[in-house]
């Protein structure tokens, strides 16, 4: 009789298991990935109490359009998280270039008159822009401020960070970087629109926000993390489509980059969000074109298009494009180490003192940057115009509230340039266009860019690590793209025969810098070619990433490994750590005290046992027979506190709850049992039972993980580790050596043919439910001895 | 004793297990795909020999340059696939481009004359080509026939398909493909060049032919069969990079069509070798502009290059573009299902009366096609050239010995040109070009490009299947672009006002058919971009994609898929099916008599076992007290066989070896247990043994798999699917739920942080190997059931 109810509560646990989408294997803190799971969303039947045939046929039915419906739920947020993203990057690059073009446009007309008005009205403006960027991220969404990318990282490697997914990050993430980057500081727009693609995203999955109480029921298929994650990896693909207008390098940024667990069947989805970007950002700058946006869409799709530049390259090339590879893989894991030592200082020390250190650093940073990126030119002397070429269309000097090359800056005659003003004294995206251009040799003096090219460098430094929102992309191609154009300079005068331009070379610099800092590969490579529009060089940046990746990593980690380790965020690797080939899966749980519960649990003793300490699951281990233990499960501490607030599975008697105990299940909403992301869940502080509800019991069948992976307690870690890591687990139990094998699973008995037909699958799995009950039944009277004893037969007659 | 005895053999296990590198979980078929390993292939420490600590530092010092080495080794195989593979590609288009250039301009002048001996040329040379193709693929390599695409995906699922990486397959596939491709058959050379890379690689892998012997110590490292997979996904990447002149996209298509286990490591070393190849295609292309390579390398790096061609599109251009995606899935749907049932009736009537009715079958076809490719162009009449333009830079009718658009073939007058005669007679680059050329506008005549689609399309159906090597992109390039130009046709005709290019509409067409056939999705789209430069196009690439792959899908299959299964590659699919839901681990198993081995084995009981069934792994029993058993691990037949060949490990006592045994295994040399790809390996009737050899035993513990993974009985089939497919197992135990919990493994315990000094992880495996021998012990001197005691009580009191 109670191995009839054990087993009766088992199916009703695998029932509600599968009910409750992909949960299986534990959520633990909010981000729980969980590929490990079912694999299914749709509702399993409920073959234990219903037998009529005609029911089930409708069951199935409803589970199909289920399915159906449920594709089309997850296609339908991909497309709004293209839309999303797509607009807010629109919103965030007008607002951006009209901030900094009127800025530019106001103090060029004063400058006319006064250079020192002209000076302290850019220095007010950019105040201004970055004081209202720091002080929105330090009063109203602290999670905003920096990169994001190392805690989407962390977040799709299973990590829940608190707070970074919220509604108010978004939020601030939006109009800090609007701040921040139209106020001029050394920091750029990409790495915070991936954390916005991410935010819209992750609310998208979650029905809206969850304070506003937006969630609506027909996102209630999305309750799963697995769902989430892949529409959050969705989010951040789109994030960079977005920023550079690169489809194609978001998908594999995304790949590459940032998420843990990849599904091909992910891909075509997460492409489809960065090809509805790319739909939303063109048609926006199509609208734009006719001059209703102010300063915004003007540069067209391509955000730095060099297809008209150099056709071709020559063997004698590759040295110095070696030579770029080297500096930047030299320069970017300075750049890691320098950054990393300052915001380790910055944690530590300085911002411990408050949110008003925060904004003062912030605007002392503005002023610094204002100051040097205004007086550094004036320090110049201009550069007499060179002889107008008409067929390349490029002006000098450039027309007034235009944009372009050759910025006439403090000169002294009319046909002159400033060249350090033509990229310190511009918008960053100018600045880059007009490095990477072609058909402009000896624009830039070798003393201009190598001044620009340190006190750019160091105010990136500094200003990595405040408290707005700051991507790394964008400053990192202006210090890359400077000595590249450098080195550029310098085989223009070597290699006086070859057709090359410099600009070519200011773009393996940008790339050489960001693969030295970030150690990215074939995304950053796309990414380079899609803000390029020039797939010639693709052979070529590829070169100089292989040689600034591998200098890099002689020196450091990657800059987001950097970040997050400073963070505290600990991701789990794909590959296992060396020393783990000489440990054992026990080894590492030596001492812990495993703590269990049996399966009817008085409500006291749960109480206690989630009040004395902190674990996220426990092992449920159930008397079968004399006195024999049995481990029937998992249950997870998320899941206890569900049952222990909503009271509703209480019962008086120690005795398992009757064979009808299926139909109590259903009591509960699954929902309930999925927690929002970036929220704090239930703790066992907020329950409050009287003592008569102390006194009862509650049956844990019906909620645990009936199945979860073992593991072997002498198993190699490393195995246990690829295990862990490749299902995405939560918790692997560590069980004795088993005493027999029951059978052997090959790739042969995994090769079940699909049938087309829904009838004979019903079929099938009727066959199989019936045969399920008989072995379950059989264990249970031990029918089975007789295996074993034919093993040890076996045995006896081999050995 | 015994259990020491125990220990100490499997401590012997494992060090085997860690010598053979990322053998565990058994090669089974050859090749095997085990990313489940300890995930090393340095060699672990003998710590259960050597004591003494300076030469422990020594072994170390070799683990790092063995690592360093090993590394260096990978990458420079990784370039040689590459080079080789670029060399093999461009070595192929020389020829087929020579060939049938010389074709054409034979035949051209012959044609001035007479128009019979001229036909006849042209049949005889093609039906010279296509018998050598033929004669090649039957007599010599039959596994070279076809695209080998599928067989590929078959080898990295885990399958081995006898032959297809042989040395000879290489050669009948390049040979074959030239005269197959050179003889105008409707069929492309891009499958064969994926099938190509993978052969160079595998060869290189296993250190060239094993036939020849050219194998060499420094490529031992090379032995285990995750390397070679490796190296094989780099090749296929460097074939679709050589075919398509496509680094990116050659990366994509390995990552989303070919590879089952994809490591993000791996990703860096396949984009390395698909840049190798495009720098050495684009080097031999530069070598070959001055002429010394006959008609090749005229078309320039990027294949079709339509960068001039459409600038914008309207919203009003999407409908006829989503007709063009619904089309495509149509169309591509269809054709997978007429080559499929064309295919299997080949397989199984045609094909199954010798190689003599393959030639027949081939040189009939050849005939046919070459009679309606020179035939059709002969009943159509010339239309008068356009007005002459000059900015376009295309003249009409092309020059004699050019390629180009406006082919004058049978016309009257000079100022005409033939519009089926320019796609129809041309080589097949040269009709996509020109099907894809903007600026010319009304050359073809509808009538004209519905005659080439229904004839191309039927000699596709019926072309692929036949004996030789066949890929399916270029023909689907061909009947895609056909009727993507009759669209645009329709398009230029009705929507008047807009600047629309016919050759975009081409272009798009392309792209549909391949997404309707191949159901490629990311990697199809790039692939599109970077044959054609042009990335503006990308959006509306991939929303006629995504349409023809939604549609396609809904009626089958897509054409790698239905093919693997025709040709009974039974391919291991990413997810679990549907009704394993319902399904448990031992219902699988059911059936089966799991055959055990005991630790020490007589050696005629192993060798009645290993023939009265052809299991490939088998658990070993160990009594350990009292009668009890315990699984001890996993015996692979092969692992058997070679034990048994090699007669050194038998003993006469039936007692375990002795504690000094760990030396016994050093007299095996490891690379003996690993067999190369495409061999049958040892049969159990190739081994002789006398019958003294039989009364010997046989201790299996050196070469067990000490710790395979396991699951408990009742777990979803589904969960066990994950672990099988996630990590790329062999075997998995079924064994009974466990009594007890030793510990759980959470994130945290996983954590451990990677100690830089060598000397530290030193000192931390020295601990280690402490803890783990005194735990070995207490476990077999019974101290552990004191924790299992309170766990009960534990229980107890909570129960």
């Amino acid at each position: 009789m109670l191995s009839n109810q054990l087993h009766n509560g088992l199916e009703t646990a695998k029932l509600l298991w599968s009910r409750i989408p992909n949960s299986e294997d534990g959520e633990v803190d909010g981000g729980s990935l969980l590929r490990n799971s079912n694999g299914n969303t749709v509702e399993s039947l409920d073959y234990e109490v219903i037998e009529n045939y005609a029911y089930r046929e409708e069951q199935a039915q409803r589970g199909k359009l289920y399915v159906g419906y449920y594709v089309a739920v997850k296609w339908f947020l991909a497309l709004l998280t293209g839309i999303g993203t797509g607009l807010a990057a629109v919103f965030i690059n007008i607002s951006v270039e009209n901030f900094a073009g009127w800025k530019f446009a106001l103090t060029f007309s004063i400058i006319q008159r006064s250079y020192f008005a002209g000076f302290v009205i850019y220095v007010l403006i950019n105040l201004i822009l970055v004081f209202s960027s720091v002080y929105i991220v330090t009063h109203f969404a602290p999670a905003a401020a920096g990169s994001g990318i190392p805690e989407i990282k962390g977040y799709l490697n299973g990590l829940d960070i608190h707070g970074i997914l919220l509604f108010r990050t978004l939020i601030g993430k939006i109009f800090g970087s609007i701040g921040s980057v139209g106020g001029g500081l050394a920091l750029g727009k990409e790495g915070p629109l991936v954390h916005t693609g991410a935010c819209i995203a992750s609310l998208l999955g979650q029905g809206g926000s969850s304070k506003y109480h937006l969630s609506s029921r027909w996102l209630q298929v999305f309750k799963s993390d697995r769902d989430r994650r892949d529409l959050v990896t969705c989010g951040c693909a789109a994030g960079v489509a977005a920023a550079f207008r690169a489809p194609v390098g978001g998908v594999l940024f995304a790949l590459e980059e940032v998420t843990s667990w990849w599904r091909s069947q992910l891909m075509w989805r997460v492409f489809f969000t960065s090809a509805i970007v790319a739909v939303v950002v063109r048609t926006a700058m199509g609208w734009c074109k006719s001059g209703k946006c102010g300063h915004f869409g003007s540069g067209g799709f391509i955000i730095w298009d060099t297809s008209d530049g150099q056709e071709d390259y020559s063997f004698e090339e590759l040295l110095p494009m070696a030579v770029i590879g080297v500096i930047g893989g030299l320069l970017g894991a300075l750049f890691n180490q320098l950054t990393f030592h300052i915001t380790y200082w910055r944690r530590n020390y300085l911002h411990k003192k408050g949110n008003r250190v925060k904004i003062i650093e912030a605007c002392l940073i503005s002023v610094i940057t204002s100051a040097i990126s205004f007086g550094l030119p004036l320090l110049r002397k201009c550069n007499p115009c060179p002889e107008s070429d008409h067929d390349s269309g490029i002006e000098c000097p450039r027309p007034p509230g235009m944009y372009g090359n050759y910025v006439n800056f403090y000169c002294g005659k009319d046909k002159e340039y400033n060249d350090l003003a033509t990229i310190f004294f511009n918008t960053q995206d100018d600045a880059i266009r007009n490095l990477f251009s072609a058909k402009t040799i000896h624009e830039f003096s070798a003393q201009s860019l190598l001044t620009f090219l340190v006190m750019f460098y160091t105010l990136a430094v500094v200003t990595f690590g405040t408290a707005v929102p700051a991507g790394q992309f964008v400053p990192g191609i202006m210090i890359g793209s400077t000595y590249g154009r450098l080195v550029g300079m310098f085989v223009v005068n070597f290699y006086k025969n070859l057709n090359v331009e410099e600009g070519t070379y200011a773009l393996l610099g940008a790339a050489s810098f960001l693969g030295g800092s970030m150690r990215m590969t074939v995304s950053l490579c796309v990414i380079m070619v899609e803000i390029t529009n020039n797939l010639k060089l693709l052979p070529l940046i590829m070169l100089v990433l292989l040689i600034s990746k591998a200098v890099g990593d002689a020196f450091n980690e990657g800059f987001y490994e950097q970040q997050a380790r400073l963070k505290g965020i600990a991701l789990l690797e794909s590959r296992p750590k060396y020393q783990m080939r000489n440990m054992m899966a026990k080894e590492v749980c030596r001492n812990q005290k495993v703590v269990s519960f049996p399966r009817i649990v008085k409500v006291a003793d749960a109480v206690s046992i989630l009040q004395s300490n902190l674990h996220n699951g426990f092992p449920v281990i159930d008397h079968v027979r004399n006195g024999e233990t049995l481990v029937i499960g998992l249950v997870l501490r998320s899941h206890l506190l569900v049952l222990l607030q909503s009271k509703v599975d209480f019962q008086h008697s120690p005795l398992p709850c009757d064979p009808a105990g299926v139909s109590k299940s259903i009591r509960h909403n699954f929902s309930e049992f999925v927690k929002p992301v970036s929220s704090k869940g239930i703790s066992i502080e907020d329950i409050h039972l009287s003592s008569d509800d102390l006194e009862m019991y509650i049956d844990l069948a019906p909620v645990l993980n009936p199945s979860p992976y073992v593991v072997p307690e002498d198993m190699s870690l490393t195995k246990v580790y690829n295990l862990f890591r490749q299902l995405g687990l939560r918790h692997i139990f560590v069980v004795p050596r088993a005493s027999r094998v029951v059978g052997m699973i090959t790739r042969e008995d995994l090769l079940i043919e699909d049938s087309e037909d829904p009838a004979s699958v019903e079929l099938h799995s009727t066959s199989v439910r019936g045969h399920r009950q008989y072995s379950m039944i059989s264990r249970n009277v031990d029918v089975e001895r007789p295996l074993l004893n034919g093993l040890l037969l076996q045995d006896h007659m081999l050995g």
